[in-house]
């Protein structure tokens, strides 16, 4: 057999392989511009409008789809009526919430264009209008002379004079993001939406039914929606809030599905995934699931029992602790999932086959080992040290515990990089990163308590002495042996809000200068972290160089084997198509819907499970009006799909097969979650607000028949 | 409407209300004598057996089924083999276990009957001999003159000896339990058999498999068996372990049904289910949900915490606090179980309905009320005086959580005790317990670090200091800052089990003129333990005669209705049925069995999913002989059935119509755990291992023929 042929029966013995266990339209978070490629499988799934229509950012439906930052989200009326999930307005729910004026609980709903209340600030609408690919820009300058960190550093620079290029243009926010570990560049341009506002959010009883206790669990009965409205000057230009803004007027908007979806059924769903890691080589996964994530479960563990230790019996410092407790523990709950998923799927052994086949392919031909070899065994190298780095960067990282040297740590870089032109400071130290750093240290407010922050900053520095000398800071050990945990928290400033921010612009001589206990620690680390952010630097420009050969190897490999490949989510949009459908094992089905009999059930009238008096009484009285669906005979409230979403795609709408809105994405399940490590078809489900629970709950609970008639729905109560 | 008929009517209504809440069939743990009631009902349901072959303690099915004290067994053979489950036979395992022979891990068989090893210490298997009423005993001498102190005195006097009267006849173990809170009592007359030997258990990955993840949880995959032998001497009598023992003939034994059951069968589970609250009155489950589940729950929340903050980064201390931490948490997740179910079902509703509709009808007619009325009002009184108390002693019980505390208590009553006759003595302290407290003041060692108990004695003793003073021990508090923590740890000599096992037996002068600082706090306790007992006796006084009125008056109420009526469990003898059936919720449907398959989807070779190579080899093979269950075409692992069960019943045999052996039952979900204060036909279910699972693993993984023909079943496998 000569060499070409048996590579074609390998591959072709792989590509069976692949057909077996991974199906397309379960699978894959596409850029547009890939809709070319998956097309034909997305019709075959069901898509009934033009696929190329998917490629396009100036059309509809891909226009109509907008980004909050951090969460996704959609237009849906021609005035500029934004609907995403509860838990991304939550923020500007309690923001305008006080004594006497609980819209958390209750819910709000403005009754004219005129009530609609300001989102929290920094809230932001981001109207995706281009997406193009810089790799050439970014690469300009760029050569293999270059050693890691010049290499770093020049890439850093192409970035930001494209941000600064793309940014000239008035009221844009532009970013550029690696894909495929750096073996392409694309930039968004996205026009920034500055005003805000809270139209509607149902009661926390709808919109948080269920609350933790069902957080990424079926069966689930959350009416996870809101609605935003984006607000622009009179002439249409962006600005920031002002009362005689109006409502801004997108090229398109979604329109409601008169039908809602049924088992089976194609959906789809266009947002921002935030992060993946299926490209990821064998020995990362390794590492990660041997060593990162049970260190860092076991370091978030131990803080869950600081925290509570510390707060016992102190019920203001529980409360005000709450919020950092939940995190904590939710965070241990996705790892735990990740953890148990990545031994149910056998996730290592499955890695490490496919990266065996591709290193065969290379290795079957003296060509393709002249141009990856190379960069293949780098990238091992680079994976390796930057695997240990890694490790101790979490123990490193406990320092920030300690919240007040946190704050102390970012204003003195703060000023260290202002002794530099803008355009030469560190990303996230520029002037358009100001607005930024002010929210992140007002931040702090809300959950600082001298005595427990101290106690959790004690168990912190146990944790960090543990690492080896050659991986702590003298420089910082020696000044907080010379101040003492006493007077670093009896003597410093910071604590108060107006007092930090003061720091914020002063010159750097003056934290030198400064006698702040936590300022002289955060001037004592800058030395250290400077070096540890250097040689970082160094293995990211190495690695970004290994990882872009290695990609390009790796995609030039799936081309081979008729096997197309996306790039990791990493923020930007992105088209993802399953199937309504549930999840059968042993003892056990999920069936793809849930229902308003349901959340009657798991109604207690307290807690995570108390939906408001109305949405009782109408469902007692199978007050359904138009929104029942015919083949459950009743309302739907959530429903189960293929999808292929992660963190980030919160909000967005889900299409049916038109490209109609049917509902909003919100959730997975703590099985699936592995998937973002290795999409995994059997395991995963996406959970969607089903567009009828939304519209029924718009119509008969809130009376929120104006937006429905905006909408284009007619209401069927007398509103 | 004369009162009679108004009477009539009502109970009418109430009796159909009842027809729609309550199935029979899913419902009860009904003494062995009231299978007359039921019988009809039973049969109706598929019992093939006459109903009054359940009333026989002497004949079979009953004479087969016996208690390990604290589990259910059954004798399957007639050469003494019992059946249970892995978990009760568990200790056993660990006890024979070294290093480099790990029975635990890899299970344990042995080939003949010389191999069977000596079960852990204090491993009894009792057969019940005798159930009689003794309620006239009981409560000869005892009048509504007496105090509640005295008639407290009074009926233990009466217990203790009818105890000593029962156990005159050699080797027999007698207990006397309140029926209907003490309207009747009967006493359990059993054989005693010392000589319990390990026969076999399958390795940790079958018997255990799914862990702490899987308890309580459905799909379950768990092969929770085991099995023991009694021994006796060569003439039949009982005796402790002798190498020339042998095996025990019981007079009859389970016959191991020859086909398995399937979705719909009618099945019983006979055992002895330890503690359930259905016929608590409103106002107790009110205070139980309300503020006693609540504290409990938040103090071992807190006591989780505590220890996870005490032992972090300690391997050791982490290791040998994990069984105290798994069984608080355990415990929590019960409890958090409990409350949400409370919730669910609407509990507090619930029992205030059938309370006053009791009420009514005692309220209905002067001579009820003449007869019911008081007791009634007594009990609300006695009921809320012991709420305050039992909130009080959750946090007195506290100092307990020093592990030498609580044995230096132990020790000096029993040197209290033992300055009165035996049958004068407390229970607890009498010679027949002394093999318990040895046991007992042997078991702290593993789990005991001076260092970890300090830390958690003073969190104890914090939350301790929140009682009002007049609840607190000011002896206890004097002597306690006489000694200081420091000295309390560093000069006791308690820790060392030998010296502590010496005290047992010595005088109380003793005591009182010993240095040893716990004992020093042990005596300053003693008078106000003494002082609170004496107080908690005359409430359970007070309560036993009230309680007794106002149960024989339910009992006659729900006569009226038509409506039988059984105690509540209290480790007796029980019998309930039900239907092999799954559930159907919204979103989620459970089917009644798991499979082979699904055991095979869960296992990753690793942790808590770690089947042996053997079964993982067979099931992949599909090697399952005749054990397949042919409506599933496969294997089953686990079934899940109505019946009725709780604590206590793990181990039970599972009947079908026949009376004849098909599984064990093991466990409950966590939405049915509320079952234990109002059963809930809808939401209960128990989970079974499938005797064919058993048979199969016997058969072809761990080559057991030897017991399989013994149990009259012929294996498939040349073994």
């Amino acid at each position: 057999m000569n060499s070409n042929l048996k590579c074609l029966a390998q591959a072709t013995a792989i590509a069976l392989l692949w057909t077996v266990t991974a199906t397309t339209a379960d699978e894959g978070m596409w850029m547009p511009g890939q809709t070319a490629e998956v097309g034909a499988a997305m019709r075959a799934d069901g898509l009934q409008i033009d696929p190329a229509q998917l490629r396009r950012l100036d059309a509809d439906p891909l226009n109509a789809i907008v980004s909050l930052g951090g969460c996704s989200a959609s237009f849906v009326s021609p005035q500029g009526l934004v609907a995403t999930n509860h838990h991304c307005v939550f923020g500007s729910i309690q923001y305008n919430s006080k004594e006497g004026q609980d819209y958390l609980t209750n819910g709000f709903l403005a009754k004219s264009l005129g009530e609609e209340l300001p989102a929290a600030p920094g809230s932001r609408i981001y109207v995706i209008e281009d997406m193009r690919d810089v790799t050439a820009g970014m690469l300009k300058g760029v050569s293999d002379k270059l050693n890691g960190f010049a290499r770093n550093e020049r890439l850093d620079t192409n970035r930001k004079a494209l941000i600064a290029a793309c940014e000239e243009q008035p009221n844009r926010r532009c970013d550029v993001g690696a894909y495929y570990g750096g073996a392409s560049y694309y930039l968004q341009q996205k026009l920034e939406i500055q005003d805000v506002r809270l139209v509607y959010a149902p009661a926390l009883g709808i919109g948080k039914f269920g609350g933790e206790t069902d957080n990424w669990m079926w069966p689930r009965h959350t009416g996870d929606f809101g609605f935003y409205r984006a607000y622009v000057a009179p002439d249409g230009s962006s600005r920031p809030y002002a009362r005689d803004n109006v409502p801004y007027r997108p090229k398109s908007w979604l329109r409601i599905a008169r039908e809602g979806v049924q088992e089976g059924d194609f959906v789809m769903v266009a947002g921002f995934p935030a992060t993946t890691n299926r490209l990821r080589t064998a020995g990362e996964v390794r590492f990660n699931f041997a060593h990162y994530e049970p260190l860092l479960q076991h370091l978030l563990s131990d803080y869950a029992a600081q925290i509570k230790q510390a707060t016992v019996g102190n019920r203001d410092a529980q409360i005000r602790y709450a919020p950092i407790l939940r995190g904590v523990e939710n965070y241990e709950k996705k790892l735990a999932g990740d953890l148990a998923g990545a031994d149910a799927i056998g996730l290592n052994a499955r890695k490490a086959n496919e990266e065996k086949a591709y290193r065969d392919w290379v290795a079957d031909d003296p060509a393709r080992q002249a141009r990856y070899g190379a960069a293949i065994r780098e990238l091992d190298a680079v994976v390796a040290e930057n695997s240990r780095a890694s490790l101790e960067g979490l123990r490193q990282a406990l320092l920030d515990r300690a919240q007040i040297l946190s704050s102390a740590r970012t204003l003195y870089r703060w000023a260290k990089e202002h002794e530099k032109p803008d355009e030469d400071r560190e990303s996230g130290f520029q002037d358009r990163d100001r607005n930024g750093t002010v929210d992140q240290l007002r931040q702090i407010e809300r959950g600082y308590l001298p005595d427990i922050d101290r106690k959790l900053f004690e168990a912190a520095l146990d944790e960090y002495r543990r690492l080896d000398a050659k991986d702590r800071d003298t420089a910082f050990e020696t000044a907080l042996d010379q101040i003492g945990l006493d007077r670093l928290y009896a003597d410093t400033k910071l604590a108060d809000a107006a007092t930090r921010l003061g720091w914020l612009g002063k010159p750097a001589a003056a934290f030198e200068a400064s006698d702040d206990p936590f300022i002289k620690l955060a001037v004592a680390l800058y030395p250290g972290d400077i070096a540890a952010e250097r040689a970082a630097k160094d293995r990211a420009g190495r690695r970004q160089a290994a990882r872009a050969a290695y990609m390009q190897g790796l995609r030039a490999y799936r081309h081979a084997i008729g096997r197309p490949v996306y790039p990791d989510a990493n923020g930007s949009l992105r088209i993802t198509w399953g199937k309504v459908t549930g999840r059968t094992r042993d003892g056990q089905i999920w069936t793809p819907f849930t229902t308003a009999e349901g959340l009657l059930a798991k109604h207690t009238g307290k807690g995570e499970f108390d939906a408001p008096d109305a949405a009782v009484a109408a469902i007692r009285a199978k007050d359904y009006g138009p929104y029942v669906a015919p083949a459950l005979g009743t309302l739907p409230v959530d429903f189960m799909s293929t999808v292929d979403i992660t963190n980030g795609n919160s909000g967005s709408a889900t299409l049916n097969g038109r490209g109609e809105f049917v509902g909003l994405a919100f959730d997975g399940t703590l099985e699936g979650v592995i998937s973002d490590w290795a999409p995994d078809a059997d395991r995963n489900r996406s959970i969607h607000v089903d567009s009828r629970f939304m519209l029924w709950t718009m119509d008969k609970i809130d009376g929120a028949g104006r937006l429905l008639k905006e909408m284009g729905v007619r209401p069927a109560s007398r509103s």
